[in-house]
């Protein structure tokens, strides 16, 4: 990898812990002459990128941060966009594409990173070893409709699920409705977990059954599994069977 | 991370390039005594690993290879069992919690890593940027009828789905076969992509339609994208909205 002029890097960081980073996406940082991002995913930076340019954009101003992003790179720089997992899963990534298309002569890449999907099931055990989908809870974007015959299909095709933005201040009851609708479809007693803060302090982990997950206290930094009914709790993890007939 | 008796390190290894790999990853490396996978993963390990002891087991010998950490583990050393891309998916972490049963003194951790879905949406653009399904295509361990069900449902509930295990020596055809389930839901022109070969040397990604992925050559290092009502190809990328609300 190196620095290039007019250049994005578009990077997913994982979900904390500099550890989980890949050395693709640090080398990215190191040969990027301005680092943009959403101020707490700034300031998780560690010592190592203080002499860079580090510019941020609060919540919700995404439009303005990729937007700063083009224009620093046209203008010359090489610039990595820096975004919490993977900026390819409920991240910034397509929008860059979608704003890309006025900057015809700024080169974007993506450089993936740990997902929380993949690195909370790691913390619960193999919840995800078997087909699985990934639905956010987020109605920002999304009608809320579509959520729902979302979470209906994936119960419907025996998916494991993870839910990302489970909550947020305006929306406290969004699992608690989600559980209902899976309950349509699903027993109480299926298996599930959640995680809350993922590579980073006080990181944890809870495994229920989903009529205990529809009371969970769920936050903004919590992703949620529901098993699929080759899930099982075993020694106080979250585990999916990879098939149905695997004898031992 | 320290080095610690009785424990099993169980390792995503990204997709090939070993600066896809975590630093963590790199770490329960570097204090295990033993590591052990499958042949080529084996192989594909740096000069850097040469100092360990080194074991692998062929394909199809999954049991056998899960054992062997166990009773290396047992006797005391510091085991890491390797995976490509995230070991929790549709790898090996699901069977070593469930023979770990046999084994109470031993400890397990899953160090996650960059799945291929992941990293092939990041060759190909942003295609998982919005609610995604993973279906694998193999019928060894599950019946090929509930993979014809999962497709259905997740043409339906409007994921994009990333396909693994698009084909092998015996199943040259499932590729077809599952475009022809989803080409009764979806419309011909559909966009979708394919990666071969993530992260290691001659990727290459190709972006097409629905209709033209039908007759795709793809391999058993293939992952397939399929696109979700909101995916378009912008200047040569695969990319998913992040919603139905935005404006430029
Ligand atoms: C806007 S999405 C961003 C996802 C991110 N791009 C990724 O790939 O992980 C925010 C949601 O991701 C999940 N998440 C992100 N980081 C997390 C962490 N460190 N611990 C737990 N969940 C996390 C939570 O569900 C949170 O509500
Ligand atoms: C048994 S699965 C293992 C998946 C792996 N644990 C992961 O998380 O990526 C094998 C399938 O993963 C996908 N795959 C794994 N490595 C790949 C690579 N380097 N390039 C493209 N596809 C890959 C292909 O679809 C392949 O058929």
């Amino acid at each position: 990898m190196n620095k290039t002029e007019n250049k994005i890097y578009i990077v997913g960081m994982g979900p904390g812990a500099e550890d989980m980073m890949t050395g693709q996406a640090i080398k990215a940082l190191e040969v990027s002459d301005i680092i943009i991002g959403y101020t707490v995913y700034i300031q998780l930076l560690g010592e190592k990128f203080q002499n860079k340019e580090l510019l941020s954009t609060p919540m919700r101003k995404e439009k303005e941060r990729c937007k700063l992003c083009f224009e620093k790179a046209q203008a010359g720089k090489t610039v990595a966009m820096v975004c919490s997992g993977d900026a390819g899963i409920y991240g910034l990534a397509s929008l860059m594409y979608e704003i890309g298309t006025d900057y015809p002569d700024v080169a974007l890449e993506v450089i993936p990173g740990i997902t929380a999907a993949n690195s909370g099931a790691a913390v619960l055990g193999a919840p995800l070893n078997h087909d699985f989908c990934t639905i956010s809870l987020s109605d920002l974007l999304t009608p809320w409709e579509t959520i729902e015959k979302r979470l209906l299909a994936a119960a419907e095709g025996d998916f494991v699920i993870a839910l990302y933005n489970p909550s947020s201040h305006k929306r406290k009851d969004y699992l608690a409705r989600a559980c209902e609708i899976l309950l349509r479809v699903l027993e109480p007693e299926r298996p599930c977990g959640y995680v809350e803060n993922i590579g980073r302090d006080e990181t944890k982990a809870t495994v229920c059954r989903l009529d205990e997950l529809k009371d969970a206290q769920v936050n903004m930094f919590t992703t949620v599994f529901i098993g699929d009914r080759g899930t099982e709790i075993i020694d106080g993890k979250l585990v999916t069977k990879r098939g149905y007939q695997i004898e031992r």
